[in-house]
């Protein structure tokens, strides 16, 4: 009788609380189901986003510094107001806090959560302090505004339209891999001088850069369809794009924008770099479809072409050098 | 040198990064430091609050049922928004779920969550899933309006003013004593139908009821100073007033407002009904100050004037039978 969490999933948990509250959601305003919330307020939309970071289950506390957990807890929120087109404008932070989290463990939280709120002015306007039996955990929810013209949702992709990304896809996940598996070699190396080639994967993944002004530039321009940042990777996350605007898409494997350091890390340590950037995830780059003819608009910020959409709602198909590629897709989530 | 965090205390924490991020609110923003953030926001003002919950440290499991944990969850914050003088309008959920939380035990405090949701048409805009290690943790963001004017903050109580309250005292903190003493018996006896008075004082702590129809009211009337709700208890929450005020205070122990259950609880158990009154936290009832001649028009509700303001700023004075207590404020603040 009792069913796991697990057997039902964190879509079908979701899909089962949605449809209980829909009755009260006003017209105009989105709920459930996108990067952010989007409320009328006058002229403007408020968006709003909410994350928890658990320890152990988002983050080992060995695997990351401190400064960069607090930029981290902070951007992935960030990023999601920006997978929207929007600007983030307040934040608000709950922690709970275990007994080895000492004031200093704190002020370094503080001070990555607060270089992060600096770059774009954020206030943080209130929170939650509390005791925690053992894990550190966090939540922080992100308020941000746009003009509702420049909201790109899911739900805009059109046939025909490229598949973009900003940025490289991978580097997170592979990023993540050298933590788990050689966590504190590796973190020491992070923290020196050293230009190991590791220290950007292991930042990619620790410090994750949201992509706020792309967003920005994305969303002002009328033939971008659909939007969102890219948290589970790209073949999870594509898959909400194609089931909410009702269309297909061809994804080409090669196509995948991939950096050099992760390359080479990948072969030297024998993972499939592609693999990893098709279903690796927290790239937090942004993924969105956009009409063709507008493309070369943004050619100074190096975006690559990975796909295109088909009239074949909800089928995603993996392409590599110009062939089908048969394994499927699940091969790319987990690995 | 490295500091525990008990020793900073959490509003020493809290006053230790109010600071670094002030010079990026804007004028008309009220952030840390009152029941909610306040943003203007067209004519309107959008209130903002936050609330983590952490199993074992806010809840046992078997101390409460999922249904009155969701409940409870959500009416921490309304209360809140109540304790402004505003109206809730959006709800956002995050919740870590650990091994020991099957999909029952969701639905049932989803069920719970809505209960409370249903009554203020409140929907669920987003949130955020994940697994747990061990503890269920669950943070809960409510987004509220009012018009300007109506906002009830900490700083506006004045010297001549009753101090007031909704309700009763200390029937959280004797549940909550209830609970921890005699927890499986009782759990046991607050979910049959029988009438044990044990019922009203273990739901008064597991399924408190936000104030938001009293704060409205209260808000309306220019004649009420501050506001907030109780969460800490009043001899700790006061002082929260005082300073922000910049005013004294007199309250009388024998004015307190407890429920024949409670008192009845109480000698039965051996502990001091007004102890638990003025220092128990968690009754979620509104505390307020109001001119003298304005409390009349709120007779019928029922509330209670349990002391008085004065210009001796910061000074807290509890009385009984007319004298000062002498052995002062802690006795009733941690029992």
């Amino acid at each position: 009788m009792n069913m796991n969490i697990k057997e039902l999933g964190e879509f079908g948990f979701i899909e089962r609380i949605a449809p209980q509250f829909a009755p009260f959601i006003k017209e105009g305003t989105t709920g459930i189901g996108d990067d952010c919330a989007i409320i009328p307020f006058g002229k403007e939309n408020l968006l709003v986003t909410t994350d928890l970071l658990v320890e152990d289950i988002h983050f080992l506390k060995s695997g990351i510094t401190p400064f960069n957990l607090g930029y981290k807890s902070l951007a992935v929120n960030v990023s999601d107001i920006a997978g929207m087109g929007g600007y983030p404008t307040a934040t608000f932070l709950s922690v709970a806090i275990p007994p080895w989290a000492d004031v200093e463990f704190l002020d370094e939280f503080m001070r990555g959560y607060r270089e992060l709120s600096g770059r774009y002015n954020l206030p943080l306007l209130g929170g939650d302090t509390t005791k925690s039996p053992d894990k550190f955990v966090v939540n922080v929810c992100v308020l941000g505004t746009s003009e509702p013209k420049n909201i790109k949702e899911r739900s805009g992709a059109k046939v025909g339209q490229y598949v973009c990304v900003t940025g490289n896809l991978g580097s997170s996940a592979c990023g993540l891999q050298l933590i788990l598996e050689r966590e504190r070699q590796l973190e020491q190396e992070c923290n020196s001088e050293d230009n190991e080639y590791y220290n950007s994967l292991i930042l990619a993944h620790n410090k994750p850069e949201p992509r706020v002004e792309f967003g920005q530039l994305l969303g002002a321009c009328s033939g971008v369809g659909a939007m969102m940042d890219i948290s589970d990777g790209v073949a999870s996350d594509i898959k909400h794009i194609l089931k909410a605007s009702g269309v297909g898409v061809v994804l080409d494997l090669d196509a995948l924008p991939i950096s050099l350091d992760m390359r080479e890390c990948a072969a030297k340590n024998g993972w499939s770099a592609v693999n990893l950037a098709a279903g690796g995830g927290e790239d937090y780059e942004l993924l969105f479809t956009i009409d063709k003819e507008d493309f070369n608009k943004f050619a100074e910020y190096g975006f690559t072409v990975i796909g295109e959409i088909t009239d074949k709602s909800g089928e995603l198909v993996w392409c590599r050098a110009g062939n089908v590629v048969k394994e499927g897709v699940s091969g790319f989530v987990h690995f």
